[in-house]
C-alpha cells in the first residue's frame, strides 16, 4: 500500500523548514569541553543534516530558514549550494542575530552533551512573511522540524507553512526534534507539537517526544494508542523511536514494522537520528515498502554514529547499500529486522 | 434540535477566559477625546461585559484572567463579586503590569473611536500555569475571547484551556473579538483564530472577523461556505454578524436563522456586541430555539447602544423581555425577525 | 550677589527636559480610587507643570520631550501652545508608546497616593537623536527633571543635553523629581542623580532626594555638608526641602536662606512642589534676592495644594503677590520667612 | 616624579572589571572564516588578557565579572586560577547568558577581522549588586574596561565601581577598549566614555578612542589638547596610541614620552594592545620611569602579534627583557625610543 501520494510534477522532493547551525566537534575528544582545545567546524542542525543526507542520496531538496549575515552565514549557504540544495528561501537576518552553535562534549562512545549558543538566534527569526505559498507548492512534501515551534516569530512561520501545505495539498512530515533550549515551558511544547502532529501525514519522534506531544491530550497513551490517535487525525505513518531498542513504524492500515540498530563501532553518542530520517524518507520517496525504508534508515544511523560529524559524513545510497550488504553477510539477513 | 449538550451537574453555566479592563467614557461627549474633560469609569473588556450580562440574566459565571495588583485590580474584582461572578481564578500580576484602559471618543451617535492603553498589559500575562483543568471541568461551557490569543503568554494559556476543554468534554464558544492593538501581524490572526475556530462548538464573529480567520485557508469563502467549512470541523452553530444589516446563525443541520436590529435612539456606536453575545448565550443555556436566542441577543444589543456604558447598563431578562414586548406592540411581531 | 548669569540674547528663559503626562483627578474625592467614579483630566508631569507655571508668570519656555501619537498627545501639545510654550522639540512616538497617566487617590487633605501608567511610556522614549545643540543654545538655562534619567533611551538623551549645556555654557537646573516607578534599583538612582548633580548650577530636591543622590558618595552627609559638597563641584544654589518644615537654599558664598509654608486650607497633599519650583525660578530669572524667590515659591505651593489640579491652577504673578499680601496682612510680615 | 600612589597595604596590585570571553583562532589561517575548518580555543577579552599578562609578570590581580554557568565558564575560571588570578568576584550567570566568543579571521599578517558572539552575553550581565566596596578597597588600583559601559546592567556596575573607587581613594585606570558590537549609538559612547575618563587617573586609548570620548565636549581636540583637558580633570597619565606610528604618554606635569613598535615577524594583526597594557602597567606598579614602562609595553606588544593567541602567549618579565636586549643588540639602543 502507498501511504502517501507525491506529486511528480513538483520541482523538489522535499522542502525542509527549520534551523541550520554549526557544530564544533572537538578533535581532542573523550575529554570535557573545558579541557578540549581544538575543534572542527561542521554544518549542523537536524533539518539541515537531513537535507544534506537526502541530497547525498540523490533527492532534490529546498530549504526555508534564516541564517546570520556574516561569514558563518556564508559558510552554511555555500555548503548547501555545493550539496545541490536550493537556498533561494534562506533569508539573512538583519538584526545582528547569529547562527546557532553547538559545541559537543564527547566523553566516550556513549556519553556526550552539548553546549548550545542559541540566544537571539538566527533560525528562530524566520517569520510568517518569509513563508511563500508558491515555494511550498513546489515541494512534493514539507518537513517541519519541531524546534522551529519553540519561539516566535519562527513558531508562526512554521504554523503558516503548515496551513499553506494543507491549502496546497502538500503532505507534511513532522520531525518532533525536541531541543529543550529555547522552549519556555512544557505546556508550550504540548500545545504546539500537538497542533502540528494533528495535521501531519508522517510523524517521526522518540517515545519521550510523543509523551511531550500528548501531555495535554492524554498523558498515558503508549505507542499503539498514540499511533491510533494520530491516525484518527491525519497521519498515515507514525514512527516511534526507542533508541538502541529500535523503532517501529505504525501505518494507518493497522500494520506495524520494527527495525533494530545495525552493529557498529561507535565514535560518539549522537547524530544517528538525522541519518535515520534522511534515509527513511529517501525510501518513502522511492516508493519502497515501509520495512525497507526503516532498514535503510537504521543503516545510515549506524554509519553516522561511527563518524566525527553529523553532516559531512552523510553517506551515499551506494555506501548505505554496501554497508547493509556487509552486515548481512557477516551477521545474517535478519540482523536489523529482528 | 439541541445543538449543544450542557452537563447540568457542573457548577457554572459558563467560564469565560479573557480580558477585564476599564472603560473611561466621557461625560461631556460628542467632542474629541482631546477636548472632553470629564470621564466616568466602568468595568470593560468584551468577555467581562458578557460575564456581567449573563449574570444579570441569572446565569452563574466563572472567569479566568489576570488583573493588576492595584486599586484598579480591586475595582474590577469587587465589581465581579458584587455581580455574583466567581473570581477564584482571576490572578493578580506581579510584574507591574497594568489593567487595560479604553478611553472612548464619542463624536456622535454613530462615530466613535477608542484610545487603548495596552502596553505591558495585565490580561495578556495570563499564562499556561494559571489554567486549571479542575476549574474548566466545573463549567458547562468555556468561552474563549479571541483577544487572549494576540500575544504570549496569554495565547498559550488560551490554547491550553482549549486542549483541556476538549479533554474534559466541555463545549467551547469562540468569540473572535478582534482588537487590532496587540496583534503583531495579520498572519498571526489567521493562524490562531483558525486553530481555535477549528475546535470550537459555537463561533461568534463579524464578517470581517471570519475573513481574518479564513485568510490562510481560503480567503474567498462567503457566509454559507464559511459556516459549512467550520461545521465540517467541530462547530454546531456559526453566527456571522453584519452590523446594522443584522446577523445569521448557521446550524450544523443545514438551517439558518436571521435577526435584524431593534429600533432604538442610540447614544453611542459601540457596546451592542457584548449585549448580543450575553443574551444569545443565555437563550442557548435555557435551551431555546436559535431564532429566540437571536431575538433576545438583538434586543439586548439595542438597549446597550442607547446607554452610557457597556457593563453597568447590562439589562435583566425582565428588562429585555419588556423592551421586546414594547417594540412588537409598536412596530409589529416581526420587527426584528424580518 | 548674582549667583547665575543668564544670557539675555537667548530666545527662551528656560528650556525644560522631561515628561509631559496626564493627571486624572477624581471629582468625587475623599474615597479610594476603586470607589471614585468620575475623573477630571489635567496636563501633568512635574517639568510640564513647571513650564506652565513659569509661562503663567510671564516667562518664555521651550520643552524637550516625547509624547504619544494620539488624541492625548494632541491634548498636551495643544495645551502647551495655548500657554505659549514652544513645542517645536516635542516629538511624537512611533512605536505605540503612550502618554503617562497618573490617577490620583485623594483620601483626605493630607493623604493621597497615585496609580501610575508608565509601561512603554512615551516620555522615556526621548533619545539622544532628539537632542539638538542649537535648541539648547537658545535657552538661558536648561532644567533637567531627574525622572528622565530613570531609563534608557531617555537617560542618555538627558545626559547628552547635560554635555551640550556645558559645551554651550548654559546653566543647568537639576530638579531631582524622584519617582520610583521606572527605576530598576537604588544604585542606579545614586549613580545618575550624582552625575547630573555634579554638573548642575542649581539643585532642587527634598532631603530624601539628596540622600538618594549621595548614597554612593557619602550616605551620611546632612544638609550643610551636602550643600558644601555640591558647591565644590559646580552648584551655585542648593535648595533642600523638608516638606511642611519648610526649605532652605544654600548658596555658594556660604549663606543660607529658609522659608516656611504659607497657611492654606488644603484640598490635597500634592502639587505644591511644582508651584514652588516655577515661582522660585521666576524670581531667579527676575534677579531677585534668594529669600524673595523662596517666598514666592512657597506662596505658589500653597495655592496649588488648595486646588484640584497641578497645572490648570498655576497662578499668575499677580495672584501670588496678592495671596502673599493677604497672608502678611492677616498673619504678619514674617509669616513664612520665620 | 611618581604620578600615582599605590597603597602597599592592599592585597591586590590591580583589580580589573570587564569581560572574559573565548577566542577561537583558526589553525588553518590565512583563509576566510568560512573556509577555515579547525580552531583553537583560548581565553580572551581585553581585561582578561591584561590580567593574565600582569600575572605572568608577577603581579597579583583580582577580577570582577560575569561568566556563563557551563563548561566554558569552568574553562575560564580554571584558567584564571591556574594563573593565580583571584576569581572570588567572578559571578556565574543564572539566565542562560553565554560567554562571549570571538572567531578570528586571519587573512594575512596585517588583515584580520572578527566575528563576535555577544547576544545576551554573560559579561554584560554584571550588575550593581555584584560590586563590593570591600573588594575594591583591596586593590591598589582599579582598571575599568570601556566595553563594560556598552550596555546595562554592566554599565551601572562599572559606574558604581567608579564611584566606590573614588570613595575608597583607589586610583582608576580607564582602558577605553572600544568594541562597536554592543553599543547602541555613538552618542552613548561619547557620554559614558567621557564620564569615566573625567574620573580616571590613567587613560589608555587610541586616537580614534579619544575622538569618541570627546565628541560631545569638543570634537576637534588633538593629542596635546586632549591630554591637557583630562589633566584638568583628574588624569595623571594619558596614553594616546597611534598604531604602528607608536604611542605617547602625556603626564600631568606637562611632559610627554613617545615609544615606537619593536621589529617583529608578525603572525596576526591583533593582540598587541593587551600585551602593551599589561607590561606598561607592570612598569607603573614597579615605580619605573614612564619611558621605561612604555618600552616594556611596546616589547610585549610585539611578542604578542607574533604568536597565535592573546592570552596563552603572554610573556614573563624575563622573556620581555630578553627580547628587548636582543633587539637593542641587533638594532641599537634607541630602536623603539626613537
Amino acid at each position: 500500500m502507498k501511504y502517501l501520494q507525491f506529486d511528480p510534477s513538483r520541482k523538489y522532493d522535499l522542502i525542509l523548514l527549520g534551523r541550520v547551525t554549526i557544530d564544533f566537534n572537538p578533535v581532542d575528544y573523550y575529554k570535557t569541553l573545558a579541557e578540549s582545545t581544538t575543534y572542527k567546524k561542521y554544518l549542523g542542525g537536524s533539518p539541515a543534516n537531513i537535507a544534506v543526507g537526502l541530497s547525498r542520496l540523490g533527492k532534490k531538496c529546498g530549504f526555508i530558514g534564516r541564517v546570520s549575515d556574516d561569514r558563518f552565514g556564508d559558510y552554511v549557504t555555500d555548503y548547501f549550494k555545493k550539496e545541490g540544495i536550493d537556498t533561494s528561501h534562506i533569508v539573512r537576518c538583519t538584526g545582528g542575530e547569529k547562527l546557532g552553535l553547538t559545541f559537543t562534549e564527547i566523553l566516550n562512545e556513549r556519553d556526550s552533551s552539548i553546549l548550545m549558543y542559541r540566544n537571539q538566534i538566527a533560525d528562530l527569526q524566520l517569520n510568517a512573511d518569509d513563508i511563500d505559498e508558491d515555494y511550498i507548492k513546489e515541494g512534493r512534501a514539507l518537513l517541519i522540524s519541531g524546534t522551529s515551534l519553540s519561539e516566535s516569530p519562527s513558531r508562526e512561520a512554521a504554523l503558516k507553512a503548515l496551513f499553506l501545505a494543507k491549502k496546497t495539498k502538500t503532505p507534511v512530515i513532522f520531525d518532533v526534534d525536541y531541543r529543550p533550549y529555547n522552549w519556555k515551558s512544557k505546556d508550550e511544547m504540548g500545545i504546539y507539537y500537538a497542533i502540528v502532529a494533528g495535521q501531519a501525514d508522517v510523524i517521526l519522534g522518540s517515545r519521550e517526544e510523543f509523551d511531550l506531544t500528548q501531555q495535554l491530550i492524554d498523558p498515558d497513551m503508549k505507542d499503539k494508542a498514540a499511533a491510533a490517535y494520530w491516525h484518527k487525525h491525519r497521519a498515515k505513518i507514525v514512527v516511534i523511536k526507542h533508541g538502541k531498542e529500535g523503532s517501529t513504524a505504525y501505518t494507518c492500515d493497522g500494520q506495524q514494522f520494527t527495525i533494530k540498530p545495525f552493529p557498529i563501532k561507535r565514535l560518539k553518542g549522537f547524530g544517528g537520528g538525522d541519518g535515520y530520517a534522511s534515509a527513511f524518507l529517501f525510501g518513502l520517496f522511492e516508493g519502497w515498502d515501509v520495512i525497507d525504508c526503516l532498514e535503510f534508515g537504521s543503516a545510515s544511523a549506524s554509519l553516522l554514529i561511527a563518524s566525527h560529524s553529523c553532516s559531512d559524513s552523510m553517506p551515499t545510497a551506494e555506501a548505505v547499500r554496501s554497508y547493509i550488504k556487509d552486515c548481512k553477510e557477516k551477521y545474517g539477513e535478519m540482523i536489523a529486522r529482528g
